[in-house]
């Protein structure tokens, strides 16, 4: 896959050692963050709001109710940019000026246009949920002709997008490394606890394997 | 403390009935989110990046490189807004349509001026450090006085604000209940992994009593 080029929107201006333009790179960030912030601007204004999204190639997915301000305004051929955060550990070093975080960011920018076609929803739809729980789609009951009705699905082409990232252990000014203060890095992941049964179900309703794959030793 | 006053920019219209603005349900919003995503607008240009904070009362604080274009936007009486988005789980109802996910965001409007102060500086900085990891302030090196003034620190009164949540388990159609469908909630929270020390230090260096109590089934 290319890198998209490097413009005065995309470009990485500080620690331009940590940025990368590579879709592979970019699109591997968008996928495993679990939600993404979406910006745009109204009158001089900027918002940011929260979404779920799923992607297929170069193409985002966010959906919503008909009446949201945010999709509205997403279709009106506005420029949006949007966010993908994952957070890595915490980086402690013996001062707090190199105190630092692990992560991987994308941000990316385009413009949305309405999903129209019912085949095209579906799949859009079925990357959304794919994206949050692999599996789920072929089991879950699919839309009704109402319910896909009642669901507007924007499609957002990445035109143009960077990622910056930060990994490994803390770098100190040489005089403190002889300090005793503990340093090193606090890893950070989001994990499944416990699933919840909903009791209105047949209590010995299997979890499903999708699930149970999830599973860790904080579950 | 007080509710924020509805206005255009901050009322929720989509399900109203999980909106609050509440400045004490704000805040705690944003002092569990480990860090934010802040848009800006640059001549109808929306931008949006993560960013690590700290908060004292009405104030929040954003620090970064002198040079930061993102600070340097923020200072120049430009508009912001701040989300801050906490991921409490995975909402698996009986059909695609009514899936969900738990979770309480805040979004923040306000605009930034430069912290000129070395004593609102410093406090800053240890609200944000804090704010990562309570008790690490205290014992990490201090910033020296090059460090301070390598250090630009913005603080952004927060002028508007509202939150939204969802909790609690799936909401399905009557009829979809008899399906033999899993349903539920898959809790999800951010958890610390087993520690690494930096080989730069003596081995025998002892974990701080501050990690520890982060230490869960997961690490």
């Amino acid at each position: 896959m290319p890198d998209y080029p490097k413009t005065s929107r995309n470009r990485v201006r500080r620690l331009p050692a940590r940025a990368s333009y590579d879709a592979k790179v970019i699109y591997e960030i968008i996928d495993e963050a679990p939600l993404c912030h979406i910006a745009f601007s109204e009158e001089g204004q900027p918002f940011v709001i929260p979404a779920l999204h799923g992607r297929l190639g170069d193409q985002l997915f966010i959906h919503g109710a008909p009446a949201s301000r945010l999709l509205q305004h997403i279709v009106a051929d506005h420029p949006v940019s949007l966010a993908f955060t994952v957070l890595d550990g915490l980086v402690l070093a013996r001062s707090i000026f190199h105190h630092s975080v692990n992560y991987r960011s994308a941000v990316v920018f385009g413009r949305g246009r309405v999903v129209e076609r019912d085949d095209e929803k579906l799949r859009a739809l079925e990357a959304i949920s794919e994206h949050l729980l692999p599996g789920r789609w072929a089991e879950a009951r699919a839309p009704s002709r109402a319910e896909l009705d009642a669901t507007k699905v924007v499609a957002i082409a990445i035109e143009s997008a960077s990622a910056k990232m930060r990994s490994g252990p803390p770098s100190d000014d040489k005089e403190d490394y002889a300090l005793p203060v503990w340093a090193g890095v606090l890893p950070l992941a989001l994990r499944m606890l416990e699933p919840i049964g909903d009791l209105r179900q047949a209590p010995d309703t299997p979890l499903p394997g999708y699930v149970r794959v999830l599973m860790s030793p904080c579950s």
